[in-house]
């Protein structure tokens, strides 16, 4: 099985690695825009050769498309302009926009929406990691639009990954996602310039920070060329997250200015209720 | 040395498992108002003797009072009242108002305000883990207002648990505490409610919750019984901070509202810059 990889960063090296390392592919091929990438992405190992998006499209088996999502709606119809018996995977973290894109491209049933959802903080060749996949959830997406030999090859891959695979809309997807996932990255981007102002005028405020702080701040290194497009892909659900974040914020802040002890304490318990699913 | 530890919880517990370990104390009695808990803590065996408030003041060296807040306001006072000359170290979130409450008491100079920063989203005895704070640092309050002995004393004690020292007047540290813990505790509950709000209706969502959402969430699961006393205790830097969180969320909100690229990219570039920190 030839893999062509368009994007060698974070995803599309990772899965590279492991489908390389577990024997799924003999051969991958890695396409990018940035020839630095492509060149460490060599290094690296987790690809063998350096094509052209329409080399890399012909010599597959399966071309995975592992770009920011904005990138991905415009290459998209473009692979599938040039799609033989070949099936593409993307793996962006919006699904409804991409799928509308190409929803009348006769080549539609080769190409397979998915979401690996796994990641790191991390990016570019040098982030990619193995087993990042493993024992993680991939989201395929309107299945019924596909044809059986794409679905069962794309399941045969994930598989390889060592995900769960679960099945959804598009729409849906968003929905589950703005919340699962892409209001924690806002509300670290925030919490990260929150605290980045004050320490301005006090310098020490960084020796303080301990584990918790780490933590809740992490995601706030992500990249800002993944994330603005899916801020911008996902903007509807995002924006419904956002209200309900801030009203929540806002109640408990009331909360505390009315120094109302049970009030404080009822949202502790029902934010503890966390502890049931994680 | 002996040590009386008032509080068997995760703080205490876990100061109390490597001063032993370290040979800093050859012996440990546990102060608590719950029995359940002392016997655990005697089971596990990070104390030796179960001794009632009065006994183990008049019995250690050092007296660690390892208990929320609240509690540390009403306790504090009268330990002091009990003191010869042992000394005692309080390790709460929130200084000022402990400091405030025993301002002018006779024997303050033996009581050192303390702040070690580590700890997990657990609590109780079974929480109490080796090396919590290897690394971390603690922070000392007010240290003008003690006796050397005392000083000497909580550095050699701290310095046992392989703590970096820091020294700040009570009103800083809380103000420094806010931005760099209380707030993280506030955004994670938030986040928690949130997203148990909407999966009532949208059972799938926890089956696609991933890494990055688990370290943002990880945070809801701490105690009530800490963290409520800490918002009442701290509320005026906390509700400081929140102003400035909300205000981030609410620029966000308007630019991906107003699908503004150059606004988005300008607030992860800002929020990328906590690289420089963690």
């Amino acid at each position: 099985m030839k893999i062509t990889i368009i994007g060698v960063g974070l995803i599309g090296g990772s899965m590279a690695l492991d489908l390389k390392k577990r024997g799924f592919t003999t051969k991958v091929f890695g396409v990018d825009n940035c020839t630095n990438n492509l060149q460490k992405a060599k290094q690296i190992g987790f690809i063998d050769d350096i094509k052209t998006l329409e080399e890399g499209v012909n010599l597959a088996d399966i071309v995975i498309l592992a770009v920011p999502v904005d990138a991905a709606i415009k290459i998209l119809p473009k692979i599938l302009d040039k799609l033989n018996n070949q099936i593409v995977i993307d793996v962006c973290s919006v699904k409804k926009s991409l799928i509308d894109s190409v929803k009348n491209h006769k080549k539609r049933k080769q190409y397979v929406a998915c979401h690996p959802m796994a990641g790191t903080e991390f990016f570019g060749p040098e982030a990619a990691v193995s087993e990042l996949f493993d024992n993680k959830v991939n989201i395929i997406c309107n299945r019924e639009e596909n044809c059986q030999e794409a679905i069962e090859k794309t399941e045969k891959l994930f598989t390889c990954l060592k995900m769960k695979l679960i099945y959804m809309n598009g729409e849906k997807h968003d929905k589950h996602v703005a919340y699962v996932s892409h209001i924690s990255h806002i509300s670290s981007f925030a919490l990260a310039i929150t605290v980045l102002d004050v320490e301005k005028e006090e310098k020490q405020i960084f020796n303080l920070a301990s584990g918790g702080f780490d933590s809740t701040v992490r995601l706030a290194k992500s990249s800002k060329n993944m994330w603005s497009p899916i801020f911008q892909n996902n903007s509807e659900n995002i924006l419904e997250v956002l209200d309900n974040y801030i009203f929540q914020l806002e109640k408990i802040k009331s909360s505390i200015k009315n120094n109302n002890n049970s009030e404080i304490i009822e949202f502790i318990e029902k934010a503890n209720q966390i502890k049931k699913i994680i």
